[in-house]
């Protein structure tokens, strides 16, 4: 079975032109099939201020209006997605920016309004994993912005480290998959004030352990909770590393955090 | 060889969501493969001005500097592109949307200042038909935003019409290529003051004629300027026509104005 890296860079590196220049280089130099997802950065809020527009958040989740919809899809799809295309070319890489409207690579539902409502965020329902091996043979290098559409022509912004662990497990059949989330941190912290704490490897059982202890608490529950999912429907290895250090990961050493079912 | 058709929309369309939506209708019905290749309208003007940057036109050509091209990247890419994209899919066209810079489509160098610095437009170097050819064999239809990449990640400005000339041509060594060029007349005009007035056919030879006699003249010389040049280097044939023309087009009415060589 052929190898297929899929890495997330989050907003710590969009918001960063040295920083992402540093991960695209380390991306474009892994082998085989890859993928790019990116997150959105300060970038839209900062135009939604220049604009007028107040941006809104609840739980560190932007709540997306439609006026703030289009102002995303500009900068997400428009602004980072290309200029991270554009530079990926500039190394080599035969990157091709999509949202998951694109192909029709992912369909999503408008999260249901409960105690609160995010506007057009959106749940994925199906990775389109046919198409996206397609591509791959082709040799491109998909770069996912964090959209994708309800297939009635409605984009919907949808959680990047989703994305990338949902594409990650429905390209399982067809691949051998790793998953790298870079962020900016050097791995998930026993102690979030030491960085020099990371846990070296989670298994389910200790997630569960490290959780209801409180060491594993906020942002880090949504995207572990994203890896052991991608682990259950197929996907081999997830590391969490920081952004800065995907090259050395890529050589061989040792760093950030391992997940593991077992 | 299998048919290919190529259709340009132009600002007059983009600007205008109900004619937009007639004529994407009108191409998701287009039997066979085919690209849409969209102009950018006056969305990125107005934007530019709720930004306080001043847009700059010479000849009604956008000059574009450094802080205009992120707007223009934003809005063509981002808004223009995706909403196209979006509506095409829930139209059930496989539609991709993409500047030169995806999987390398267009390379184009930026234009050399003579008399004005027209800044950040490209002039097209290489048109990748083999990607392209391969893009449309897995059945998904490629829509071009009027950008380029230098390969050294700079995009350019590049006109529309100029990108579906270029496009067509490139791909009439793979299909039997037709270039649609839609606007906001019925035809090329012998009296631009007179909408009954339509040339149904045009030859290099009238071509020259109607040139030299100022009956063509401003905007439509660039525009026939490309379509002689598809024809020359083997796109089978070209239509000028109103936008709100393209489905009676395909449904064999005789519309509009045909280009041929002879």
């Amino acid at each position: 079975m052929n190898r297929l890296t899929v890495v997330k860079i989050g907003g710590e590196v969009v918001d960063n032109p040295q920083r992402l220049t540093g991960v695209l280089a380390a991306f474009s130099f892994i082998d085989g099939h890859k993928i790019l997802v990116h997150g959105g950065g300060k970038t839209a809020s900062q135009l939604c201020v220049r604009l007028g527009i107040s941006p809104q958040f609840v739980n560190g989740r932007r709540i997306t209006d439609a006026e703030t919809l289009t102002v995303v899809q500009m900068v997400y799809a428009g602004l980072l997605n290309k200029n991270i295309v554009g530079e990926l070319q500039s190394m080599g890489c035969n990157a091709l920016g999509v949202t998951g409207a694109d192909a029709n690579l992912i369909l999503a539902a408008k999260r249901e309004v409960t105690e609160i409502d995010y506007g057009f965020a959106g749940d994925i329902k199906e990775v389109n994993s046919s198409m996206l091996c397609k591509l791959l043979q082709l040799g491109v290098v998909p770069v996912f912005c964090p959209l994708t559409h309800n297939g009635g022509s409605q984009f919907l912004n949808t959680n990047a480290d989703t994305i990338a662990a949902r594409v990650g497990s429905a390209l399982s059949r067809y691949f051998e998959v790793q998953v790298i989330f870079c962020f900016g941190k050097p791995g998930v912290l026993a102690n979030e004030r030491d960085e020099n704490s990371v846990i070296a490897q989670i298994t389910r059982a200790a997630y569960q352990e490290l959780t209801q202890k409180g060491i594993i608490k906020d942002g880090m529950i949504p995207k572990l909770d994203n890896a052991f999912d991608a682990l259950v429907d197929g996907v081999k290895k997830i590391n969490i590393i920081h952004s800065d250090s995907l090259r050395e990961l890529n050589q061989g050493a040792k760093i950030g955090t391992v997940i593991t079912l077992k």
